[in-house]
């Protein structure tokens, strides 16, 4: 079902429903709402909100009339205007005449779009460049979800319009399957469960978007960190470190200032220079490539750090950990030949597909956006036998893995293609991880070079990639993958010890100094409450076993352990159970 | 001998030297040269530098001019001005106009020095608030030993001046020690070692005092890292991760601003708030200790980071790793209560005398500062009960550990007592290593809490600690303290592996790949060039261990192994071989 150019458009004005419009990005719609004078008297009938702030409440009525649209299957008709008799049917409304302006002054065409009943008269029109359904009928099942606060055009110092969101579907089982997916969501929401999980916080003093890792965050962030650090030890990749700052020439050279200093944070003045905080790592990354002199020999040269990026977002699209302004990024940047491309380029796919084995995302998909040849040395770096070669190797590269991936024309980054990983969670929900990118131009910007076998100087192609993406975004997908009850390697604490007794607090306090000695995480829970309540404890928090030590166990050395999620208990030998504790993914 | 009081100053004017000043700090002197009339003929005969600029060429003439003085043991006698005096006999200069202005705005006495010779006549006259030594005899021997452009009261807009160095001493035995030690210590200067060793980096574009990582450094600040964690686990510390900025208002809760804003990077405007680069990872951690309720079951609350912060220094004060911007901090905050206290800062410097030991660090000490009563609720926290016993807490486990301490008095922090800790090179260079503070003042200004047994509110205390000091000025002091041969452990490559020819290649490289099974560091290096010449490269490079595979050792599954620095070769198992790169300090 691929619906992603559904749409339909209602303008209501009069003191009441502003814009109703379905946004083009399947399956979700949404809705504005404000103020304005309207015009088809049968169009708005039953439908005035009086001069109440709309609310979730409302929500039947609007889907009422929406139904009603539906079911009358209005003709979309397209209908161009010139500049003059747009603004003269959208006079009474300041927002439309806003947006006119624009498009006169991008000396666009302005476009409407009618819906038309079977007599041919126009129920409804608004100014729109479009693409919609053929009829308002096709829209199907729908659903309006919730409701926010959103600046006209997102400008904080413009009035605050009500946006309503709402999602559409084939049929009603759809919709059914989509409903439980976000019930599933909801109760696996990583803020939720970051909160009541201990995992991260927000400080007002702090500031928004900058994530305070509490010790059970911390933990998964090092572990993840160690994962990374092995895996990469074993591709041969080098550590390496950075400041998380410098000058604005950096930025200059890189060419991210100035078209990218939007995303940026502001600028520091010292010393009469500006610095920035780094909003990515590869600036950095090329100078210590460049700090030493480089020969064939040396490449592949691999460099990766966990390095800590500042970007700047708009405070409303700030969200948990999705969406962040402080985000830690499991970074490597490979530099090598152009022959070398394809054997590291397919490396940094196994490196991927190994990840998505260990916690176990079993769909995924590769965007793989190409250049057009129009756009060369335009749009794009003008190499054409390059950007071929390249890109046949990422073509075949992808197919020898058998990784499914859709190839996008004409959506490159300037410097070399660009591969998007989008990966489900096990509720059915996507997420963007990382974006790889290939890049032969700024190499040269950073004046990067080697020395061939012939004695000649070359220019490095470079490899940006990310497979872990931020801590911020992985730890997020991975809360709603696992709803909380991370694995054992991960788990922040991974057994509660539960003494019977306070008799059997003895032994069990040498089965934590034994879980400590190679750095295991276990937690005891005194006698002095009730083991029921103790065991209920442990499983609110999610700890993977909760081990119960009482008689039986102390006198032969074994343990009674509960897996997290499971009523049934399993007795067994202590060093088995600590053997448990240590299984470390990819051993 | 305790000479720190030591000090012959000097202001030659005329077209030539301006001051001729000893610094207060053995074995440290300083002389700053510059331009202005002079006044005795004596005083200054055959001392006529011309228009050329000083340079070291010129110390022959200046340590002559020196010891004539030293050898007339002028007696050095204050004087008191009134401002009128001062100004008519200054008149001339302005350097000491500006000093005579900023003595009245503050409203202090205007005092000078003499040189009198013994006929009572005054040779020499120089403003200056003292000490001095009683005659210029006093001094001793001395040396000059480099000079450096100065700005006059570190204004980079004002006039630079010339400053020169020297070192004064009791007799020529000391002067000779510390020329071989500094001879040493050039030899093992960290800025050459780090360039040699490819540890780091500094780039122009990034920017002055922030140090880029490269890979060989990069091992070393993760083993560290590795250390301090595995060492802080078994304290019990909980590992955090916090953010690199924070808003302007978190830094006026904790008082560093205004006060401490001239050692912060300027800040950013963002959404009408200033944010700030931390100097500091404390205020971080009292949010982080704040983000859950706590009980007092949950104190002794340990939180580690090695938190990464920015520090506004000079440039001119810039030196290597030694005086940077940014430094990555072996930091902790042991949130505690009063009872608590004496044996965590115990434990504190149990892991301090843990970590002397595993570097070798054979002298130290610990500068205790303390509080005055007459200070009490203006230079220090109200609380004259606390002060007397943490004060005496302290003072009791330097002693029991048998720490080598000095006391100070009146020296504290506002909030607490101060341990400043000094620690000796190999070569008996001495270095701060870092200052751990005791804090009874900032977790009120926080508002953090903990509830006690009784069920009643209590503020904890917390103890700032780093003892492995920031990565930046530990390595730099390791790489002179090892002259960059590092121990197996921390050496970013371990061993050298060396085939006698090409067929014992295939050998080699299976025992690399033995030691990269855990995570052990080696190179390969081929066959290609002699058996001499690469061991010659090992050697320069101070690779722990150079491992010679030839026959004999294919045969026998054996190594012969050359340690770092000797001569003799020792053939081994080569499974011993790998046990010795597992060696980890503290197991």
């Amino acid at each position: 079902m691929d619906k992603e150019d559904i749409g339909v458009r209602r303008r209501h004005t009069g003191s009441h429903i502003m814009t109703f419009a379905v946004k083009m990005t399947f399956p979700e719609i949404d809705l504005k709402l404000g103020v304005g004078p309207w015009t088809d008297t049968e169009f708005y009938q039953d439908f005035d909100f009086g001069d109440h702030k709309i609310s979730d409440s409302d929500f039947k009525k609007i889907e009422k009339k929406m139904r009603w649209i539906v079911n009358k299957d209005f003709k979309v008709k397209k209908e161009l205007f010139s500049e003059k008799e747009a603004r003269e049917i959208w006079k009474d409304d300041p927002y439309k005449c806003e947006l006119i302006d624009g498009i006169v002054e991008r000396g666009e065409q302005i476009s409407a779009y009618d819906f038309v009943d079977d007599s041919g008269n126009v129920k409804y029109r608004d100014i729109c460049a479009g693409p919609h359904l053929e009829s308002t009928g096709q829209l199907g099942v729908f659903k309006l979800t919730r409701l926010a606060g959103s600046y006209w055009r997102g400008d904080e110092t413009r009035p605050m319009l009500t946006r309503i969101y709402g999602v559409a579907f084939e049929n009603e089982d759809k919709l059914k399957e989509y409903e439980h997916m976000m019930e599933e969501a909801m109760k696996r929401d990583h803020r939720k469960l970051g909160k009541e999980l201990d995992l991260f916080t927000f400080d007002e003093e702090v500031g928004p978007g900058l994530p305070l890792w509490l010790p059970n965050g911390a933990v998964i962030v090092e572990q993840l960190e160690k994962l990374a650090k092995d895996t990469e030890e074993r591709y041969g990749y080098k550590r390496v470190r950075s400041p998380h700052i410098a000058k604005e020439k950096l930025y200059l050279r890189s060419g991210h200032l100035p078209y990218y200093a939007d995303s940026m944070f502001p600028p520091m003045e010292l010393d009469n220079e500006k610095y920035y905080l780094k909003a990515m790592n590869c600036p950095h990354h090329h100078k210590i490539y460049a700090a030493t002199p480089k020969s064939y020999r040396d490449l592949p040269f691999r460099l990766a750090e966990y390095g800590h990026c500042y970007r700047y977002e708009d405070s409303g699209a700030l969200f948990g950990l999705m969406r962040v302004r402080s985000l830690c990024m499991n970074d490597a940047h490979i530099y090598c030949t152009s022959e070398q491309f394809e054997s590291e380029f397919q490396k940094v796919i196994e490196m991927y597909l190994f990840y998505f084995k260990i916690f176990g995302i079993e769909k995924y998909k590769m965007r793989f956006s190409k250049h057009a040849k129009e756009g060369l040395g335009k749009k794009y770096v003008n190499e054409p036998e390059l950007w071929k070669q390249m890109e046949s190797d990422v073509r075949e590269a992808l197919n020898k893995m058998d990784v499914p991936f859709e190839e996008v024309e004409d959506e490159a980054a300037f410097y070399g293609p660009k591969i998007d990983v989008q990966i489900w969670s096990v509720i059915g929900r996507e997420f963007t991880l990382a974006t790889n990118q290939l890049d032969f131009a700024v190499p040269a910007r950073f004046d990067l070079k080697y020395i061939d076998k012939d004695g000649s100087e070359k220019i490095p192609i470079c490899i940006h990639r990310a497979p872990l993406s931020t801590h911020e975004r992985m730890i997020g997908f991975l809360i709603e993958h696992y709803a909380g009850a991370f694995p054992v390697w991960l788990a922040p604490v991974q057994a509660a010890l539960l003494p019977v007794a306070s008799a059997h607090e003895k032994y069990a306090e040498s089965l934590l100094h034994d879980i400590k000695e190679f750095s295991g995480r276990a937690e005891l829970y005194s006698a002095e409450e009730t083991l029921g309540k103790r065991i209920r404890g442990s499983q609110m928090k999610k700890i993977p076993y909760s081990v119960i030590v009482g008689e039986n166990e102390v006198k032969s050395n074994l343990v009674t352990v509960r897996k997290y999620g499971e009523e049934k208990d399993e007795t067994m030998d202590k060093d088995d159970f600590l053997k448990l504790l240590q299984k470390y993914p990819g051993e």
